[in-house]
């Protein structure tokens, strides 16, 4: 078999890696450990050893492969192909990544932000069908997004468009890990979620998500959906704030590149029609009056793999 | 002369025609009164009556003109041509210009929003010469915009993308004309600087603003800028308050597509460089120190001429 693209999502915790056929059907995937702390050199002797071992077992070699797709987290120099100093790879400064790979493999690498390729993903083989333009976010520790515009990814002069996190909702509100007050990221992320929880108990909330946060320490976004759930009335005030944010980001990204989906992506999904919902109602009471607005607000259909297939998509793009 | 194309901004107040030889060398221009009380009919006859002069006073005639470009206030279904129902123009409700126009004149017309007309312009001719992504504002009674990802327009999936005077900065804040509540148009528009500034009179601030609302019955945004030039505390506590929201609309745009200039044009230029600095410096307060930022915080070149350039050179897209 020939022309097999391969699609790899490089981040702080796991490597995944996808191949695929030139129709960007998925032949085999994997997911490994990323064992940043080892270094660049060794994560990417690791890429190269899971590549190959994925190949093998598929009967192929790295001689099928037309080119392969490289995800990583921002902000990085995408163009020259650079990690700069990502948060989530501490060993990985000034990381000339692309070359690296492709030297290994004898194959080019096109070089993306994660989310950006996750976005393309979703674009190109799930939420995005038969569509021309799309905003998409994934919720994670972080928020990363993604701007399809036009059927074209919206690169920005420096590689680093569609940084959505970091769009500010609430001037001089909460401190967001990149330095800024008031990011989306700062009140939306998995993380943000079950920190304004964890904080509205410590101080003094009722909450039969205390008994967690006695018990285990610590509170996840997804404990609060699961209380959320059972009825929980703090869970459900901090599930409205974080649904209240993701519409005003909504409303913002609509009138900026007028998207004909939304499409929201990551552990988000765990809580639900519910929180879709509540998104699009505060939508409702944010947006204009002056025309009827018809975009759609949805969730990811991909999972997981949408950075993979994104990558994969985004190397048929330079094949 | 052939291969003459033709620009128009039809706005509430005036009707701005150019003609343009097939380089974009502007041959001549007018302005008329719209009277767009008159009506859809009347309006368009008076256009074709305007470009018909216009090309005469030239030399020239219908024959050697090869397509026209018009720009209207949003929103409006550009795809298709019409004017569903634009706060400026009351009297056009659902009127199919761009047909109406093209089978009067003969000739393929292009239908745009005037800010992304205007966007257009500078980006071919003006500011954003020798770049590739640029964002656009025009601060007027509202607050125009337009975006240029990777050298083309960013149109929107029904053509409405880049309302960017409608972008939410502050959630819940100040009622915008729009129906929502904290677009920066409600803040930073040359209307909302004169507003907040009465309104800090009629609170009881001391300005030197007092004897013009006291005299004048009313103080425009050039009256505070004018202030703010003599030293006036309000009127410095006013652009100040300004430059804040227009700050935060470029770190936005910026994490959004990653514009390499972000270009303002409008009455605000008469603020000059005391309003631009300020805006740069809230950017620098307000942005993420995760990489450095390069993004060129500019004024406009091509003045009111922007609109009619653009609505040419979209013009000559189609021809």
């Amino acid at each position: 078999m020939k022309n097999i693209l391969i699609g790899i999502d490089l981040g702080g915790t796991n490597i995944k890696i996808g191949i695929f056929d030139s129709a960007l059907k998925l032949i085999r995937k994997t997911s490994v450990a990323a064992e940043t702390d080892m270094g660049p050199k060794a994560v990417v002797d690791k890429m190269v050893r899971t590549i190959e071992k994925l190949l093998a077992d598929a009967g192929l070699a790295l001689k099928d492969v037309c080119a392969a797709g490289l995800g990583t987290p921002g902000p990085a120099n995408y163009r020259e192909g650079i990690i700069i100093d990502a948060a989530n790879l501490p060993r990985f400064k000034n990381v000339p990544i692309r070359r690296m790979l492709s030297e290994r493999i004898g194959k080019p690498v096109v070089f993306e932000n994660d989310a950006n390729a996750a976005c393309w993903g979703e674009y190109v083989a799930g939420a995005g069908k038969n569509i021309r333009d799309m905003v998409f976010f994934t919720l994670g520790t972080g928020i990363g997004g993604g701007i399809i515009s036009d059927g074209r990814l919206v690169h920005g002069s420096n590689q680093n468009g569609g940084e959505l996190g970091h769009i500010i909702i609430y001037p001089d509100g909460r401190l967001c890990s990149c330095g800024q007050r008031g990011c989306v990221e700062a009140y939306a992320s998995a993380t943000a979620t079950a920190k304004r929880a964890t904080e509205a108990i410590e101080g003094g909330a009722e909450s039969s998500l205390k008994e967690v946060l006695d018990k285990k320490g610590k509170i996840t976004c997804k404990d609060v959906y699961e209380h959320l759930a059972g009825g929980d009335k703090l869970a459900k005030e901090i599930t409205d704030q974080t649904a209240k944010a993701l519409a005003i980001i909504s409303v913002n990204m609509l009138h900026a590149t007028e998207p004909q989906r939304i499409v929201f992506a990551g552990g988000v999904i765990a809580a639900g029609d519910v929180l879709l919902n509540r998104i699009r109602d505060y939508f409702g009471e944010l947006i204009w009056s002056l025309k009827k607005e018809t975009v759609e607000i949805c969730f990811a259909t991909l999972g997981e793999d949408a950075g993979i297939i994104g990558a994969a998509a985004l190397a048929k793009e330079i094949s």
